[in-house]
């Protein structure tokens, strides 16, 4: 029997974006207050938090006070430095757990891992110089794409190689880091599955949503993607397998491309997920309150979707649409309270009830 | 053309209680920030507000701050006093007006201006003293309950006349204060409208709830109640009535009693409305977005409900009933992060949702 954080109790997050906002939001729903870690100033998620604290992640005296101060930690980006996590677990519980993190930081790791419980990649080598990258061109080939192995606050840092004559400039634009070398997959459409473990052990997932993306960003989340009843069934196995291996506790993204040859997995991502905001319009509980819910050994809550959902991000200029939004049927809007609209920049989303 | 109070503009609320702290998440969520004022320390909307006001109504240097920090300011309750009003409103636009604060503080004024306009109230004379009693027991007969005419905050003020006999015990329960003796209403059972109106002049109205009541405090509240059509529509129609005559901007609740001759209004109250919660789980908009929409100059939402729920307060020990609550599908936990229950104190509802 695990025992439920009383209501009550401080949640600590790191990071302090929209997701920290909507995860402040989901723990007050429960009677939870929310203390926000955030390096950046006038964090989104603090209009909506007991408590900010703003600090890097190298001040080891607030991360300390922050451990201190609150009842079990939870993080909305991954990124987050492993000395800062070593401070705080220390003193308090951190869930989802290191592992999850570590390998999702790493994206060797992470297929790694993957390929490990039986799941299926795109074809992948670890790139280190230029006897690897040739040795990975020939046993991937072209078209591929070069990316370093873990994600810096700097920049995507990933080259496409069209053939191996682009083997030595992909090869610059890693600037000397450790990279991975990826072959296409050729995949119809990609989709996504927001699962949840908690600490019991029970696992729920959410239904599968179709993802588009445009310039790197994802625009759209569609309720129900297209998936035939096996593919479905396939896709929230995967998820389950993954959140088991890892005994995981929280929310977790898993990102599929749909093939003919079955799905294969993109990445994953240890937190809530973009392509899961459709849930705050589609379901009881949604992926923000469940992974509250996780961390904090409450019961799963009823993830069943009970309506056809488009969720639409509001990126950049889009924000400038809100006042026409505002004014149409069946549709919820979620702003970030961000200030200035900048290109690439989400500033909120819309979740479109198409169908009840 | 009315001008849309634009994301990341601040929101004044009088009043950090649960309807301040629900009402503060549907600002987060159209992107702005709220300012709560609240004498009591530790309001359970400081949880999820920008900023937190801790002083007396008294304290003109705190009110006249807050309003200057401010772009709009409105209440979650009706009790705030004339004096704080007065400072506020030579700054900043007070939404609803103050006419429709006015009205509903005084039990006499609301029965009065419900008349002017139309509407059918219980049976109700002014008594200030023995003779007037005499008198008003004469026109309304017995039985018939006496109450203060101001809702203090020191008590409730309510006596019940069986006979004649009871108006000196009665009279005396007053304590000296202007009452009012109200006729009781053969009606078969309470319903309530939720209304809105924008600043544009628009109306919409929630579908209409059913409430029962257990020792005077709301328990639940059933959408859709039991209502003809007609009936249905003369709810909505009361409504808007009441709206257009105040010129009022917000979320109004409008209890009626359901009669064989008609419906009667109870009373009105100028805020959201506890048997409005139900919205949450049921609406795309609820009535603390549209609240927000409304006194920001927004457009109305969209307030069609999609759902039959029915909403249960949590009164003192039924927060111990969470952890069974939390298993239970198509229930949705909305809890107010108040500390230890109290009897009669109200710590949280929940939304069950019985029908899509």
């Amino acid at each position: 029997m695990v025992e439920m954080l009383p209501s009550g109790s401080t949640i600590g997050i790191l990071g302090g974006g929209q997701l920290g906002r909507m995860l402040s939001v989901a723990a007050a729903r429960l009677g939870f207050r929310t203390h926000i870690y955030e390096p950046a100033a006038m964090p989104p998620a603090g209009d909506v938090a007991h408590y900010v604290t703003s600090a890097p992640y190298e001040d080891e005296a607030a991360l300390g006070a922050f451990a201190e101060a609150v009842d079990v930690v939870t993080y909305e980006f991954e990124n987050v430095p492993t000395s800062a996590l070593d401070l705080i677990e220390a003193r308090r519980p951190i869930r989802p757990n290191r592992r999850a993190l570590a390998i999702s930081q790493d994206r060797i790791a992470e297929k790694d891992f993957l390929s490990s419980i039986g799941l299926t990649t795109a074809p992948y080598r670890a790139v280190s110089d230029m006897p690897s990258l040739d040795a990975a061109i020939a046993a991937i080939g072209t078209p591929a794409i070069l990316k370093t192995t873990r994600l810096g606050y700097d920049g995507k840092g990933q080259a496409r190689l069209m053939s191996p004559g682009d083997a030595a400039p992909a090869l610059g634009a890693m600037n000397g880091a450790e990279a991975v070398l990826e072959g296409f997959v050729a995949f119809s459409h990609e989709v996504s599955v927001i699962a949840a473990r908690g600490l019991d052990g029970s696992v729920a997932c959410f239904d599968p949503g179709e993802n588009v993306h445009r310039d790197g960003i994802l625009r759209t989340t569609t309720v129900p993607a297209r998936l035939s009843p096996n593919q479905r069934s396939d896709a929230i196995l995967i998820a389950a397998r993954i959140l088991n291996a890892l005994n995981y506790v929280g929310v977790l993204g898993v990102e599929l491309f749909v093939t003919p040859a079955g799905l294969i997995v993109n990445e994953i991502a240890p937190r809530v997920h973009n392509s899961g905001h459709w849930t705050q319009n589609g379901c009881a509980v949604d992926q923000f309150e469940q992974h509250i819910r996780a961390i904090a050994g409450w019961p799963l809550g009823d993830g069943a979707r009970h309506a056809d959902v488009v969720m639409e991000n509001l990126i950049g200029d889009d924000i400038l649409r809100v006042p026409d939004l505002a004014k149409q049927a069946d549709t919820a809007l979620h702003l970030y309270g961000k200030g200035a609209p900048r290109p690439g920049r989400k500033m909120g989303h819309v979740n479109r009830v198409t169908r009840r």
